[in-house]
């Protein structure tokens, strides 16, 4: 059983979540994917790196993420930072010849991301970007239908993730709301996610033309402030896809849809089938067979399990419901075989640059009203 | 009980479904809204034209529409041709100062259904088009959810109407496939369902951008035939709309949705609530209201009944299932009454002429890859 | 065409929606089954008889029943009238040879119901009881289902029919609360719906277990009286039954189930196969197949289309929404039919009385609390 | 930080689920309930307990779980063994006074889970069974609703808990089939965790009838044998049960549903509002409130949050699903709590007994044919 020794960036509730995921990954897998050991972990605040060590396990904590992307036990260096410090902290990693997991989105700029996909490339390491929805059996499930042929030539595809999460006007600014830290606003928190699943499963698109909405424009400076700051990006976005295998798409995102909880929703169109799935049914994937008796054609809901990839690490049994923290756990597995047996994965840096291009194209299609082609850099990757 | 005399121009499936309609308005609602009399009924083939005379109760039969738009013992004629013909037929009944009920769309361009909407102005008669949907109790609840402000500002709307009826390529091609006859493809054929709904909802769309699709490019020419001929329009579209009054919106449809029988499917979302439906679940609307306490909010799945406007005339409770015919009844219904009571009513042409100005920007904004503003004449209806 | 004359007996709700589904007959079926002619409605009151002569069209009215019983241009007796007097219309009717349409349930007695099919016998007539929901299409592809094999052997039936009608206890005592006018509550109201179909489908149930209750126990005597009067029924009850075939089954039924309101809903379960059904999605009737492959197996969602026993005597194409009405008026075709052509029908007076012979029993279960055996005719009808 | 030394008697995948549970309470709600320390480990195979011991982190193992229930180190004994051990381990742990985490159900007999119950009172020790449902945010924010009368009275109770896991006739006979190992069939295995949660939100049953079926009556005796052996217990069951607090309702169980994978339903009606919940849409709650505005009232589809007890020891915001193995871990933190700080605790062997006394009465109801009266201790819990 190989040890791989664990070097976390940010210990905040993502630190928390990926750190509980290399546990259960081991608990559900066995040790065949290696044995996680917590080497130790970083935060800008001293309570939080020290109580982070002790609560999640860690042997040792600093407040210099410099030690920990260079300390020679770490074999894998684990961002789960705000956004903003991606970039950095990941090419520092790199460049120390780590192996490098990185919470989504991989930085803000199609740029720095290209560019750390490349270093990475250069360095051969594992590098990790978690896109966690992508690992979720129901899309493993759906990748299958695709690529077996059960649904014919894809021709469409059309997908929204919704949340109600900052419907309420008196909810204060956040970095959310600021570019310089997000990036954008629904579609890089949101949309990025339904972006990833998109793209593994048709492959890369095109080209796109965007409206974007920031409803609540602005907000209180601070918590109970009366003192209100702009809103920089968007609450509500909607874009008009061409995949570059000639299917087309609707995609949105908002984080101010009234009842949406978490509402990762998308259907895919063949010429001999259709499937849909949304995420607030995690467990259930609808599929429609022309193939079917006329008489007795319908959509079938399909519940999860053994047959559906990654499943049967949870239950032995289908309709048994997997969690969203599963996906996380089916994430940290994925990482600690690429690292222990150089198993392959879906979700590199090249992917996660891909996605980076993607929202790149669709700010810049918001902004001049107009079509623009996403700088894609291979083929279809599905 | 005044006595309305119906004749009818074009005895296919449609003439017949609006004849039972005026027969089941007068069952259902009585005869307060005058009493529909089965005048004349025209038709190109004159075995068509006698046997729906006989069987749908008609006073006699021709050949010649001229004879129908002319007739003095006329009151309302009632055009149910294939689409091609509503311009000519409307026009020359207005201009014999006919009552004119035509079947959606109301032409095939733009320029002609803004003519006919300012000629049925001038002459001062009922100018109905057959846009049922709007007549649907669940759009006038819906309607009364966002008037009511229940909903708060309304920001963004999501439709569709996908069918698969014209998926299995070895349908040949029909008028449907060929422009000069349909004027475009699940655009016209279904999409402007959609937009009738949603003009109705949300009033004008301001503009648009579009990605049409040819899935199937080449049908039989005819039944069973080798030979192949080119489907000139749309089987997937999909667009962006900007909304006069600042919501955003995708809008899509397709005839080639495979599993999709009658999936016309829509979302407004709003400040302080959402609600969302589907005709394929006629008789259930879902809306959601942030005003709920918190830990038991939910999308309220509501069914349609007597408080819900049209409904009680078919059933005196709720949750005893309406059908599609039973718009049709609304329609007819609507009709009679502004007929002999000069009571209002939502489909005129300007508003049928208003989704064909919809309709144009959006083949135009496809055509040429760019934001179109549509025409519209004036302000919001809604 | 042969004429088929109608004398109606009661000038309600239920005589005006016969009479209409006699009208959407001849206007769906066409008049191969024959045309209905309205000869002649009685009432008790005056002023009803002769609005619904006026209204629905007959040629004459009459306050006195044994004169449509007796009229000699009457083909067909149609029974609408309050349950008590079911049985001694329809006796009359038959001993005058007249055919017999009696809105369910038969008679208030397994007696008097038993006593009348056998007298129908006799006759030679067509004796016709008004469950309506045995015609909807979803029973015939059911049907159809289970016939075909595709479930297996039958095993389990649960169903219910729940409605909130009587929930509020501010609703005044009627005769549905009173045992001489409605031989039971829930039970004979709604749940006798149920066991039509129970019956249709699975055929015979042999012995029951009941427990019944009374929520609300006193109503106000008249409306919005402050006295009180007894409910003499069950607002509420719950059966188990084992059938014929071998089936085990839970039936229930209530009046007073919040939120539910046209909630017939049915699982039927067999050794390779299950479906289930509810009224409140009229059209789609959901099934498994434990043939298909393994990673597929879902439930389906079949809309009602033309592939299903009904149905295309109204829409062209799968999805399009049936109503409640609709099943009405696939009864009146099947009773036009059978008179016009002899062609069999289902809900025949033996059919009716096996029902009412089910109920009994299930009532004596209920005061004894003991398991009975119904007191079955014949052997099973599926 | 306490420590909580736990002794496993059973390695098997329950007793796997049971340690995960323990470290996931640990990452999920911190060590405030106390630590859950690995001490020991038994397993009649020298395999299986080596193996455990290593992969789970248990300090020891061994063959004999007397060892276990003697070791002074350990403070929990916890029961995962087969369910005819349950008795006979639980027995010595209590005497040797170890607080006792027993999976479900207590014991094989009435008589044995009452005794345990007794002796657990004596001994003044955690007496904890596994009924790991009632630990369901679901079901503490459906109590909630009861509580708070916003339901008003309850007045009747549906519930099933149905699998197909059983449907397959080539499956072998296992221990599930042979009531000396299983007490039951059906009933015991699924129906039990329906009745703990009904006993939990209803409180005690009074008396029950029973509808018991064998559907496969013969399996193969071992694995691809072609000798058979009989199938001692229910496949499919069906119970009619009235309530201590008045309701009535109907249970069934079956573990022969062709199409249903984790079908754990049921619905509690109430005189203001109803509610009902499937675990296979383990993260909503579907609720109806009388009090709702006429138009706008329907069952509201609550997604599980941070307003619902339980849930926000694992994400922030609502609708991000919870997974069936985190009712496991909200069970483990109860246990954990009630060790180390003496909190009260639903689930002790006197509610885990009188479940067993329900299963008793259900039996005897099934043979005798009768209604049998449920051996009840004291007034209702809920």
């Amino acid at each position: 059983m190989k040890e791989i020794r664990i070097g976390l960036v940010g210990a905040g509730w993502m630190g928390k979540a990926h750190t509980n995921s290399f546990v259960n990954a081991l608990l559900n897998f066995g040790p065949e994917s290696g044995k996680p050991v917590f080497e130790v972990v970083s935060d800008v605040s001293t309570e939080a790196a020290e109580q982070a060590c002790k609560q999640l396990g860690y042997s040792r904590w600093t407040t210099d993420w410099q030690e920990v992307v260079q300390d020679e036990k770490v074999d894998i260096v684990d961002i789960a930072t705000p956004n903003a410090f991606h970039y950095e902290v990941a090419k520092a990693a790199l460049e120390n010849g780590k192996h490098v997991y990185c919470e989504k989105p991989l930085t803000l700029s199609a740029e720095q991301s290209t560019e750390l996909a490349e270093l990475a490339k250069q360095k051969g390491v594992v590098n990790y970007v978690g896109y966690n929805n992508v690992m979720n059996p129901a899309n493993a499930y759906i990748k299958d239908l695709i690529e077996s042929g059960k649904l014919g030539q894809i021709i469409g595809f059309s997908g929204t993730y919704a949340q109600d999460s900052l419907l309420d006007p008196s909810l204060p600014i956040t970095w959310r709301h600021i570019n310089k830290y997000s990036g954008s606003g629904a579609l890089g928190d949101l949309g990025s996610h339904l972006l990833s699943v998109s793209q593994f499963l048709l492959g890369n698109i095109e080209s796109v033309n965007t409206l974007a909405k920031t409803v609540i424009k602005k907000r209180p400076a601070s918590p109970g402030s009366t003192e209100l700051a702009d809103v920089e990006n968007d609450d509500l976005i909607a874009i008009l896809a061409e995949y570059e295998n000639g299917a087309i798409g609707t995609i949105s995102s908002s984080r101010v849809a009234a009842g949406r909880k978490n509402y990762l929703t998308y259907e895919i169109q063949g010429t001999e089938g259709t499937v849909y799935y949304s995420l607030e049914r995690m467990n259930e994937v609808n599929v429609y067979f022309t193939s079917d008796d006329s008489a007795d054609r319908g959509f079938r809901t399909v519940f999860l399990g053994p047959d559906h990839k990654g499943y049967s690490a949870f239950y032995p049994a289908a309709g048994i419901a997997i969690g969203y923290n599963d996906m996380k756990v089916l994430e940290a597995n994925e990482l600690l075989s690429a690292v222990s047996k150089g198993t392959p994965y879906t979700c590199d840096f090249e992917f996660g640059a891909q996605i980076d291009q993607t929202v790149s194209a669709i700010l810049e299609s918001a902004a001049q009203k107009s079509w623009i082609t996403v700088k894609n850099k291979g083929g279809v990757i599905a």
